[in-house]
């Protein structure tokens, strides 16, 4: 949750002349996103949300996550649509950085997600999935399996720090580590519980996707088992796998290779997590506007993936 | 800007239950205010923000400030009005902290005020000391200059490591600093610009009643001229300055004691700024999601009301 840039209304009134949006009648920065600066802005012709891009998303790759989002709302996904500007432009400068207008959706994300919940949310990654066959670009997964090497090695010992004997997990974690070629495709990456908003029982929204890129379908499926089916005390839940799953299974079938798979993936995805929230806690900017996230979660839940032997034990 | 307190969409769904606003369609955190943890609230019933009450805003001084609320908007004062529970109550508890639900109002508030716009700020001010006049309620200034020496000596020569020469420049703003006695009653205290909302360039709402207490008019008008009359670079813009002294004069004319006060008061509000925002300074908690403010505006400021004889230098 950030606001890393403040905009004044002058510079927002002179950024909407190129959108055939109408004039600003409310423009507030929200606590949302860890990597952008968001405003809710409210038009004469709509609701949006108002992103500014800071330097973790390089606006080399805003075509594909821009691209991706129009290409997903156009195959029914509720994803946020960016609106084009009057020139075509799905994005243009604020305050010196790239920023892009989208609709807002309704919708609330829950912290404490029910079997239902679940079930929900792994149809709509396999919607996702689905939807993004057809999309032409592509993007290499920079926070895949091919990166936690370099990462647990640039944590090093400091893992300790944070938690004696994180760095032995780290290695036990990394050791034996191999993904076999699986089906691959666009990706959210990153769809964690507060990246889905319900209304009534029902996905009304499904944000933030400046972490898609083009991998394993199953690796997405496993990221998605690491951030619902765990609950406050980090136990892992199998109604909520078992519904995951099934939700999953209603829109694509899982091949025999992906569900073997499925405990070394949801190891490395629980790896994933852990590296990264570990990397960005032991070098946080105090300064910063926002908390960093606890990595002993997904050491916790790293731990448990370890100790599992066949995907039956995760509801599959 | 800021929110301390993540509130989850099932404390939310409990907390609501008290109020006959329907359900949440959407819940997001806002930045505003630094005092408190703001979320944007939209629900079947309209759109609100609910504001938590951290350390800052003691809960014994929420019937005041939210009375207050309540009374201006029934005299057509542009505020949040805070909706009540179904018991009737103008606040409940929600993660531990008090909690109250308001009116959500359009607008943006601007950087860079016009003349204009200084007019319509001094008349807004106006408006709302002359529907004060009948609320109950009295709370004597926490910051007002009762408390300025002692702040003072709180920072003692520590302001030299803000910039060298300001524990002098604050002896010389208390030397000889005193106030006649002047009409009296509720006053805002803190109408910056950023607590000033415009829609099609006429005020849409005055929001951020938290430092509301009973002291001079004249000196919130004097905190209005430090907040609204110079420019970016600092310097006093006397176009501003008759504006807003005009825009007042439309609602209530100042005494002759007023107008001869006005610069002992304009040299008195900025000091408050300059000790209050020295003090968050040097005492700044560097895990708070807030920037502090610089000073150093509100040095500048003290500095020209120093030299400054009479009010009608202000443009009055």
């Amino acid at each position: 949750m950030a606001v890393y840039t403040d905009v004044s209304f002058e510079d927002l009134e002179r950024f909407l002349a190129a959108y055939a949006i109408g004039s600003a009648l409310s423009f507030k920065g929200i606590a949302e996103g860890v990597e952008n600066s968001n405003y809710f802005l409210k038009t004469e012709r709509g609701v949006f949300v108002l992103t500014l891009y800071e330097k973790r998303v390089r606006a080399g790759d805003l075509p594909f996550f821009l691209g991706l989002m129009e290409h997903l709302s156009a195959r029914r996904i509720p994803c946020p649509l960016p609106v084009r500007g009057k020139d075509g432009a799905l994005f243009g400068t604020l305050c010196g950085r790239p920023a892009a207008v989208l609709t807002f959706l309704n919708g609330v994300s829950l912290s404490e997600p029910e079997p239902a919940h679940c079930a929900a949310a792994g149809a709509a990654l396999a919607a996702i999935h689905d939807a993004g066959r057809d999309f032409a670009q592509t993007r290499p997964n920079a926070l895949g399996p091919a990166s936690w090497s370099e990462l647990a090695k640039r944590i090093g010992s400091r893992a300790d720090e944070i938690e004696p004997g994180l760095a032995r997990l780290i290695a036990q974690g990394l050791d034996g580590l191999s993904f076999p070629e699986l089906p691959s495709g666009l990706i959210h990456a990153d769809l964690f519980a507060d990246n889905v908003l319900f209304a009534g029982g029902e996905i009304s929204g499904v944000i933030d996707f400046y972490f898609a890129c083009t991998d394993a379908f199953a690796y997405d499926l496993a990221v998605l088992l690491n951030a619902w089916c765990f609950d406050a005390e980090g136990n892992f839940d199998l109604a909520r796998g078992k519904n995951l799953f099934a939700g999953y299974g209603t829109h694509r079938a899982l091949t025999e290779a992906e569900t073997a798979a499925m405990p070394m993936l949801a190891r490395g995805a629980a790896l994933r997590f852990l590296l990264t929230r570990l990397y960005d806690l032991l070098h946080h900017d105090m300064r910063a506007l926002v908390r960093p996230k606890d990595p002993r979660e997904f050491a916790r839940r790293l731990r448990f993936h370890l100790g599992v032997r066949d995907a039956s034990e995760y509801g599959l």
